[in-house]
């Protein structure tokens, strides 16, 4: 109960529904929706919008057509925006008698739009049944001690399940007492350098993630880029670097983006300069599941277990909304990161790491990976034969593993293409966002195409999209 | 499959049971069942011991007996004990024809422990089957963008079903726009300490949680105690603190740990101040749906919304194995606070979010809430009950809610009390360990007695070792 003269109000007020038409304009169709939401009083005067971001989930509508729409209102005297409170709908434009109750402003996805952004999997395809029921049969199970404190080295049965899945799977010779989970790669990472387990200067591939590259800055940590070529990462490079690096990251299976895998040669040399150097592979094992041409290339942390940190989560394989990753670690490091988790750093939902060992133990994670290979498998060969038919003169690379392929484009064609895309509302990102600052490789214009997030009734058209943004065959 | 040449290997080994006996020195019993387990080669040579915690918690045995079994071993040459590497069996240790097997030593809980400390619900009174059937329900109801990327500030679902709950049960006033989802408490402090939302001085409680403490001492923070009294934590010395505090921490319906709730004059001083000065409250409401003797004191942040932070978790009321949170947050900290929190960040577990968000939606949580209030109720009672017996020149206060009591000593008692406890197994703290070193208040002994955490079958046996270390009454 409430005290005395405290008016309990909150509550998630009543939803707005923003219907915009299929075609024409996206941000004057939302525009219009505002205003006539404020004249109707459905948007009562002060009521805060939502980020942009969040609206333009909602409609599946790109960021700027929200901000533009609501530049348009404010410009119009609709809205009020001010520094740190967002955008609010203005006192003057209240209509009479307009009554001024919380409202949460949402919206119905009914553009059309092309996500073929990459690093998702399929959020339609999360094994909900197989989870539920994992997740009854694990709560039963576990003893007492289990919603107790927590160990902040993981549950024991999911370093147990995870050791023993992933020794089968990917090569990984480890032991339950090395595991160490965490919420995924980012808080590895954190973990890793941002508790000074370990030190720069570190070693990358040219191409990498830019979240990856801005988390190790913000730790202090430089990175230097290595070269590539056609066997992949030029890890021959690393004893002569002077910057002298103390650790190197690869995505050995599957480069990040452009798609190779690292060459045996270049696994070995990485190994070796490791272990000449009292040095270190971090290993980003992120879409090591998914390889449709032969069987998976098993990890190199199995080369040599005492000089490969190995990081891996359910990010791609089930959802990054469990929030579940852990890190394979060399013996000297197992005791320095639980140091730098501290007794207290518990993260990672105890509930979900027991189901997952019980998704493991019970073989049903094996079988959701296995269904997700076939479909992606299926969705990259439907990539690859619309590109044969309408874009012939367009390379398809980096497609022998993951949820993601590089399109190769004519040199000086990628900005434009993807601004061309954007315009069409095709979400997806060029190469060059993926190039480290100061990698010196060869220039190449190409296209991260992700093809695991759209809706399979989606996919089709967006294909059909994304054929018509790139540029045309060069006349012969 | 792994790649040729790779060996896999781990696995989680062959578990080995220590069975110690009930009675006698648990340190010489779990040395005898180490030598004898290397001895007949179940502990192969070069095998890692698990750390003393780990341990420690499976033998349900202090932690320091583990570390003193273990360097009795290595003082024989049975063990080895290297920096960094932790404790193994050592190689000449090798019986004739030992199988070198990677064994996983885990123990058996048969030593009587009597688990007094505060700051846990009871384990065993997780609510598996609500949690189970709410998962399910929650997971099949779900829209598949929930498996998506996902929004830093929580899931809508939760935050809707926490408005609406935290309005009625603790008389927050509050939107679901307003409420960020967090994975607890000290990620509340984070985010707002370390990322530097809020900057020190901050005023605090005379006592509190060293945890938090260090926390905020960490992240460049410094703190300020206020004094206290018989109305609780003296608030109306804020406004005269050389210091110029920015915001104040307080536990206002339950003083962690003295027990008190804070006067309504106290609570009016604080806001008065924070409103005055453009400050704010921060308002830790760890455990305030137990309260036992009247109806709940409602949430300070009722009387100013714009000038209080209230924070609140699951790790009282369910457990803290779900990393579960939350800020409701003055309008204008919402976006500060997601700017630190990232695009990216998420740390907490969707599918646990929306399992709460439907836990409180069907009225379950309540249920469970109201259940666990009367259990507890019981256990204070019974506390209160064995104490007047036992004990009656101890004096029991700090009662009147949550799951812990303070027992008040003689004046230069509560050292040795503590080192009487550590002594007999009882695990509890003294106050001294919760003052702030710069607080400025009257000398107090005392001990902070947690009635939560020992199953109901060792709760008398806990009771009875308790009275038994306590100081006995002055002769009259």
């Amino acid at each position: 109960m409430p005290e005395p003269g405290v008016t309990p109000s909150g509550g998630s007020g009543s939803d707005l529904h923003l219907e915009l038409p299929a075609t024409g304009s996206r941000r004057a169709a939302l525009a219009g929706a505002l205003r006539e939401a404020v004249r109707e009083g459905r948007l009562a005067p002060g009521t805060r919008l939502p980020p942009y971001r969040a609206l333009a989930v909602d409609l599946g509508v790109a960021r700027n057509t929200v901000a533009d729409a609501y530049a348009e209102l404010v410009a119009e005297g609709w809205f009020t925006a001010r520094q740190g409170s967002g955008t609010r709908v203005a006192e003057r434009a209240a209509p009479a008698g307009a009554v001024r109750t919380p409202v949460r402003v949402t919206g119905h996805r009914t553009a059309p739009v092309h996500d073929l952004s990459q690093g998702q999997p399929d959020a339609a395809s999360f094994p909900r049944a197989a989870w539920s029921a994992a997740a009854r049969r694990a709560l039963a199970a576990a003893p007492n001690e289990a919603f107790g404190p927590g160990d902040p080295q993981g549950r024991p049965e999911l370093r147990g399940a995870l050791a023993e899945y992933l020794a089968r799977v990917r090569g990984v010779r480890t032991a339950p007492e090395r595991i160490v989970v965490c919420s995924g790669f980012a808080h590895a990472l954190r973990l890793l350098f941002g508790g000074q387990v370990l030190r720069g200067p570190l070693a990358v591939e040219p191409y990498g993630l830019p979240f990856h590259r801005s988390l190790l800055s913000d730790a202090g940590v430089r990175t230097v880029p290595l070269g590539t070529d056609d066997r992949g990462t030029r890890t021959q490079e690393l004893a002569a670097l002077t910057a002298a690096p103390r650790a190197v990251l690869l995505t050995p299976a599957h480069q990040f983006p452009t798609g190779g895998p690292l060459h045996p040669g270049r696994r070995a040399a990485a190994v070796d300069w490791a272990r000449a150097n009292g040095a270190l592979v971090l290993e980003d094992d992120y879409d090591g599941e998914f390889r449709y041409d032969r069987e998976p290339v098993g990890a190199v942390q199995g080369l040599d277990p005492e000089h490969v940190v190995y990081l891996g989560s359910v990010s791609k394989s089930l959802s990054p909304a469990v929030r579940l990753g852990w890190m394979v670690l060399p013996e000297h490091l197992v005791a320095p990161v639980l140091a730098v988790k501290g007794e207290r750093e518990a993260w990672v939902s105890v509930l979900d790491q027991l189901t997952l060992a019980e998704l493991i133990d019970s073989g049903r994670y094996d079988r959701h990976v296995r269904r997700m290979r076939q479909r992606y498998r299926d969705r990259r060969a439907r990539l690859v034969a619309t590109l044969a038919e309408q874009a012939p003169h367009i390379a398809v690379t980096g497609i022998a593993a993951g949820l993601h392929a590089v399109l190769r484009l004519p040199p000086g064609t990628e900005a434009s293409t993807v601004k061309g895309a954007t315009w069409q509302g095709i979400a997806l990102d060029g190469l060059a966002g993926f190039r480290h600052p100061d990698a010196v490789v060869p220039p190449a214009d190409g296209l991260v195409v992700g093809y695991a997030t759209p809706p399979d009734s989606a996919y089709g058209a967006a294909l059909d999209a994304l054929c018509r943004i790139l540029p045309p065959a060069p006349e012969s």
